[in-house]
C-alpha cells in the first residue's frame, strides 16, 4: 500500500483493516480535521459512507444501525464540540451493549489546550462511557507503527462487539496537509506491500469466545431449576438480539410462560406457534390479581430491566430464585430481588438447558397466565372499536395494536421513549409475523429516536415504521435529513398529544403550576411544514378514527418514499383510558380469583 | 423556610441562595427526577424560567445569555442522556469563559450502575471541561445539611464567575416523592428559619478579586512597553467583555493602532471615535504587503486568539515582544511566539498602564496602518455595488458590512462559525454605533448557533440580529423553538449556499470525490417551511441583490416579531471574489511601498 503522504497512508491502512474486519459503512459528518479519514473511507469500494450534518444525529443513526445488526458502524467527525455531539449516543450504546466506534479527529499535541482554534481536550471525552480508548500516536509511514495502527484497528472492533459490546472511542491526531496532497520523501518507496501484513486482506484476525457454563454447573442448573411454577422474563436484548429458537426450546421443554418484554426480540416470530409467549402482564400483574396466585418457584431474567413497572414490581414481590442470566456478568437488576447471577450468553444457556430439564412444569400454573393474557386482550378486543370515552382504549394502544398487525412482512419497528414503548408493551400482542421490534432502553432518552430508527432502517431491507411521539419527533427532527441523504424509506407514526403526555401518569400532575408550564409543556408546533422541509407525505388523523389510522397507515407502507402518520390524541384522556381498560382487566381477573 | 417533604425544602433552600446571589433566570426541560428543582425555581418570584424541549439548545441559550451578561443563568434537567447533551456548550463555556452553572437530576446513589431506567453515570460527566463539580448528598431537612447546601450554591456562582469564568457541574440525587407532596415528619416544624441563616437574604456572600500587578512590576511594565512601534491586538473577548473606554485611554496615551477582533468588544462603540481601531487587518497584513514594513517593537495581547489568519500569521513572523495579557495565566497563542504573559486583568491593566506611559510613539508607524485601512475600506467600497463577476465584492461581506451599518442602535449582533464570523471580521467596518457582537470562539463549533444567539437576545432590549450560513441553521433548528416559546424576538440572516462553503477555502476543493460528496454535502434544503413550523416572516433575496437584501433587513429589524432573511449565494463564486479582492487590495498597497 502506498499514498501521496503519511496522513493518507496512515487513514488508508485503518480503514482496510477495519473493512478487513467487516465494517461496510460509516457515518461521516464533513469537516477539515478528519478529512484523511473521510478521504479513506470514501475511497474504499467496499464501505458505504452516509453523510450526516448533525453530529448527534450521526452518532445516533450508527447505534441504530450497530443496534439492528450487532456490527459496528464507525463514526468519523471533526475536532472540537462536534465530538462532544456524540456524548448521549456513547451513553445509550455504553447502557444498552451497543457497539460504535468513535473516530474523532485531533490537532497534534503541542496544539492542545494551547489556545488554538476548534481545539478542545478530546482525551477520554466521553469518561468511563466506553469499553476502550486510546489516543493514536501520530501518522507516520514506519512499519512497527503501522503494525500497531492495523493492530488497534482490529481491537476496537473486537473492543467494541466483545462481552458486553459497546463504544470505542479512538482520538486521532492529524497535522497539515490533511489532503491527499503529495509530500516528497513522506512515504519511503520500499515501505512493505500491505503496510508489514504477511498475508492478504485483514493484518489481524479476530476469533471471540462468550462465557459459557462448564457440564457439571450446567447439570447442577438444570436440577435447580426443573421447578412446578417457573417463569422466563426476557427483558429488552442486547444487539443482535436473543436467539428466538433457543427461548421456545426451552419454554418447551420447562413449561415455563415467556414474559416477552416488546424489546426483547421474542415477543414476535415464527418461534411464538409454539411457545406461551405473553405480553399483556403489564396489564394484569396488578397486586389485586396476583393477590391470589401462588409465587412462582423460580425465574429466568434475561435482557435488561423490563419496561413495565407492573412486571418489574411484581418480581421484587414474589417469593421466587430469581436467576439473572448475563453473559456480561452485570446485575442489571433494580430492584435487587434477584438471588443468582448467572454469568452465560442467554441462548446459549437455554438451548443447552432445554436438554437437560426434568420435565415440564405445571400445567395449571401456566393455564393461569394464558387466562390472563386472553382476558387482557379481550378486553382490548371488546372496546377497540368503541368511541364513547368511557369504555375505549386509548388511541395510543390501538395504534401501537394497529402496527404490530398492519406492518408488512419483515419489518423493522422502532418505539419511542417515553410513552410508545410502554404501550407497544401493553397493546403490541404476540404474533408469529415477522417483526424486529427496537427501542433505545439503554438510558431510555427521548433523544436521537429518529436517528436511531432510520439506522436501523438502513442496516436491512426490511420495511421500517418508527411510532414516536410530539416531543421525541421534535427532538431529533434534524435526524430526518437522512431520509434523502442516506436514501432511507420510514414510515413515521407520529403521536401528537402536544407535550409531555407521560406527565400525566405522575403525581406531579395534581400541581398545576407548574404542571402545564414545567412539564406537560405544550408546544403547539404544527408538523406539517416538517413534510415540506423533508419532502414526506403528511396524513392527520384524529385519535378515535381507527379507521382513518389504520388505511393511512396502511397506504403509507405500501406507497414509495417517507410518510408522516400524525394522530391527534389528548394526552389526559389517554392516561384516563390507560387507566379504565387497566380497571376492566384486573376486575375481570379478580371476580375469576 | 418550610416544605412539605424534604426535596422540597432541598431545592427551594438552594434556589433561595442562588435568587440571592443574583441569578434571575435559569433554563429547564421537563423531566421526572428534577421536579424539585423546577418546582422550586417556578414558585421563585425573582427567577424567570426559559422552559426548553431540547436539552443541547437549552444549554446554548443559557451560555448565550451568559456571554451577554456575564451572569449565570442555570439549566436543570432530568437524569439520562439529557444531561450528555449540555456537553457541547459546556465544552463552549469552558473554553471560552462563560460562566454556566449544570444542574443535572440523579437518582438515589444504590439506583446507580444497577440497570434502572434513565439513570447512568453523571459523575464527573464533562470530565475537566468544568471549574467546578460535587455529587450534592442526598436531601435532609438537617441545619448542618442546609448549610452546605447554601455554601454550595453560593460557592457553585463563585466559581462559574471567577478567574477564569466558566461552568461549574452540580449533580443532584433525589428519591421519591419528587413532587411537593407532604410527608409526615419529612421536615421537623422547628427546624430554623431561612435554613440557620442567621441574616436576610444570602446564607453567603462572596466577595471576588482579579488578579492586579503591582505598582512596581506596572511601571516596569509601562517602561518596556514605552516604544515607537506598538500594536494592541483585542482578541475575543471573555465574557461580559473588555472596556472599550480602558483600550481607548491606552490607545491614546501609546498611540498603538488598535486591531480589534469583530468579538473584542472594541470594535464598535462611542470610543472609536478617539481610537485608531482596525478591523480590515485579514486583508492587508499580507506578507506581501508587510514584507516592507518595520517589525513592530512591542504587542499587546489580549482576548483569545484572533479570529484572523492573517493577523496571527503576521503576529508569529514578526520579530516583537509579545505580551498576552491574561487574568486567568492560560497562554492562548497557539503559535508560540509571544514572549510574555502578564497575568493581570486587561481592563485594570489598560487603564492603570495608559497613566504611566512616556508618550505616543512613532505617528509613522501608526498613519502606516491606517493608510493601509482606509486602502481595504476603499477598496471595498468601489466594488460594493459592481455587479460583474470580476469586481464585485463577495455577496457576504456585503451582507455583513449592511448588517453593521444598519442594525438598529443599540443591537445585539451574534456571528456564526464558520463563514459568518470571518465575513464580519473583514467586512464589518469599525463604527461608533452601539453594537454587542457575539460569536462562539471558544471551540468554534457550528452547533448551538441559534440558541446561544437567542440566549443573549433575550438578556437585554437590544434588536438581535444573528448571521448565519445554512449548515449552522440547520444544525441548531430547534433552538428556534425558543422564538415563541420564549417570547424572544430576532432577525435571522440565513446565507445560505446549500452546504459547506468553507471547504472552498481548503485544499481539498481540488479533489473531487470526495470534495462535493463528504465535504461541501450540499443538502438542497428549501428553509422557507421553518418559517411555517416556528412562526416567522420569510424573505429571500438573491447575493448579488444588495438593495433587496438592505431593504428585507431593515423591514425584519422594523417590523414585530421574528424574521429570516434568507440570502442565496455560491459558495465557490464567493470564495473567488473574496480572494480577487484581496488580491486588489494587496497590489494597491505593494504599489504604494
Amino acid at each position: 500500500m502506498t499514498a501521496p503522504n503519511r496522513n493518507a497512508l496512515w487513514a488508508r491502512a485503518f480503514v482496510d483493516e477495519l473493512a478487513e474486519g467487516g465494517v461496510s459503512a460509516v457515518c461521516i459528518t464533513p469537516g477539515s480535521r478528519s478529512t484523511p479519514l473521510t478521504e479513506a473511507f470514501d475511497r474504499h469500494e467496499d464501505v458505504h459512507v452516509f453523510s450526516h450534518l448533525d453530529e448527534r444525529s450521526s452518532a445516533y443513526f450508527a447505534l441504530g444501525r450497530a443496534r439492528r445488526t450487532g456490527d459496528v458502524t464507525p463514526l468519523v467527525c471533526t475536532s472540537g464540540t462536534a465530538a462532544a455531539n456524540f456524548h448521549p449516543a456513547v451513553i445509550e450504546a455504553y447502557q444498552s451493549r451497543v457497539p460504535l466506534l468513535l473516530l474523532t479527529a485531533d490537532r497534534p499535541p503541542e496544539l492542545r489546550d494551547s489556545g488554538a482554534n476548534q481545539t478542545i481536550d478530546q482525551e477520554k471525552l466521553y469518561g468511563d462511557a466506553v469499553r476502550w480508548y486510546k489516543d493514536l500516536p501520530e501518522p507516520e509511514a514506519e512499519p512497527r507503527k503501522l503494525r500497531s495502527l492495523r493492530t488497534t484497528a482490529a481491537r476496537a472492533l473486537s473492543e467494541a462487539t466483545g462481552t458486553p459490546s459497546g463504544p470505542v472511542h479512538l482520538n486521532v491526531p492529524f497535522r497539515k496537509p490533511l489532503e491527499p496532497t503529495p509530500v516528497e520523501g513522506d512515504v519511503p518507496d520500499d515501505l512493505p506491500e500491505l503496510a508489514a501484513s504477511g498475508r492478504d486482506g485483514a493484518f489481524v484476525k479476530t476469533t471471540p469466545g462468550v462465557p459459557e457454563l462448564g457440564d457439571d454447573e450446567l447439570r447442577s442448573l438444570a436440577e435447580r431449576i426443573s421447578e412446578p411454577r417457573g417463569l422466563v422474563v426476557a427483558g429488552p436484548a442486547d444487539a443482535p438480539g436473543v436467539d428466538g429458537e433457543a427461548v421456545a426450546a426451552f419454554a418447551h421443554a420447562s413449561g415455563f410462560p415467556v414474559l416477552a418484554d416488546p424489546l426483547s426480540g421474542v415477543r414476535f416470530g415464527g418461534h411464538v406457534r409454539v411457545t406461551p409467549t405473553l405480553g399483556g402482564y403489564d396489564s394484569y400483574l396488578d397486586p389485586r390479581v396476583t393477590a391470589e396466585w401462588p409465587d412462582p418457584d423460580v425465574v429466568l431474567r434475561f435482557g435488561a430491566s423490563p419496561t413495565s413497572k407492573t412486571l418489574r414490581n411484581y418480581l421484587a414481590r414474589t417469593d421466587a430464585e430469581q436467576l439473572v442470566i448475563d453473559p456480561a456478568g452485570e446485575w442489571r437488576e433494580a430492584e435487587f430481588t434477584a438471588t443468582d447471577l448467572v454469568v452465560a450468553d442467554p441462548s446459549r444457556l437455554l438451548t443447552r438447558l432445554s436438554r437437560l430439564l426434568a420435565g415440564p412444569g405445571s400445567a395449571e400454573w401456566r393455564r393461569r397466565f394464558e387466562a390472563a393474557e386472553a382476558a387482557h386482550w379481550e378486553a382490548f378486543d371488546a372496546s377497540a372499536d368503541a368511541a364513547d370515552a368511557e369504555t375505549a382504549v386509548p388511541p395510543e394502544g390501538r395504534v401501537l395494536a394497529d402496527v404490530a398487525e398492519l406492518a408488512p412482512q419483515p419489518s423493522t419497528l422502532f418505539v419511542s421513549n417515553s410513552m410508545p414503548v410502554r404501550d407497544a408493551d401493553r397493546f403490541a400482542r404476540p404474533t408469529t409475523k415477522a417483526r424486529t421490534v427496537l427501542g433505545n432502553r439503554g438510558a431510555s432518552g427521548i433523544d436521537g429516536i429518529v436517528s436511531t430508527a432510520l439506522g436501523a432502517g438502513s442496516a436491512t431491507t426490511d420495511e421500517l415504521t418508527l411510532v414516536t411521539g410530539d416531543i421525541a419527533y421534535y427532538h431529533d427532527m434534524n435526524g430526518l435529513l437522512a431520509l434523502a441523504r442516506c436514501d432511507a424509506d420510514a414510515t413515521v407514526v407520529l403521536i401528537n398529544n402536544d407535550g409531555g403526555g407521560i406527565f400525566h401518569m405522575l403525581p406531579i400532575e395534581e400541581y398545576d403550576p407548574p404542571f402545564t408550564s414545567q412539564f406537560k409543556t405544550p408546544h403547539g408546533l404544527d408538523f406539517e411544514p416538517t413534510a415540506d422541509l423533508y419532502d414526506l407525505s403528511y396524513a392527520r388523523v384524529a385519535g378515535d378514527d381507527r379507521e382513518g389510522f389504520r388505511e393511512a397507515y396502511a397506504e403509507a407502507t405500501a406507497a414509495e418514499g417517507s410518510h408522516v402518520v400524525e394522530v391527534v390524541t389528548d394526552a389526559e384522556e389517554s392516561h384516563r383510558a390507560r387507566e379504565r381498560l387497566h380497571e376492566r382487566v384486573v376486575e375481570r381477573l379478580a371476580e375469576d380469583g
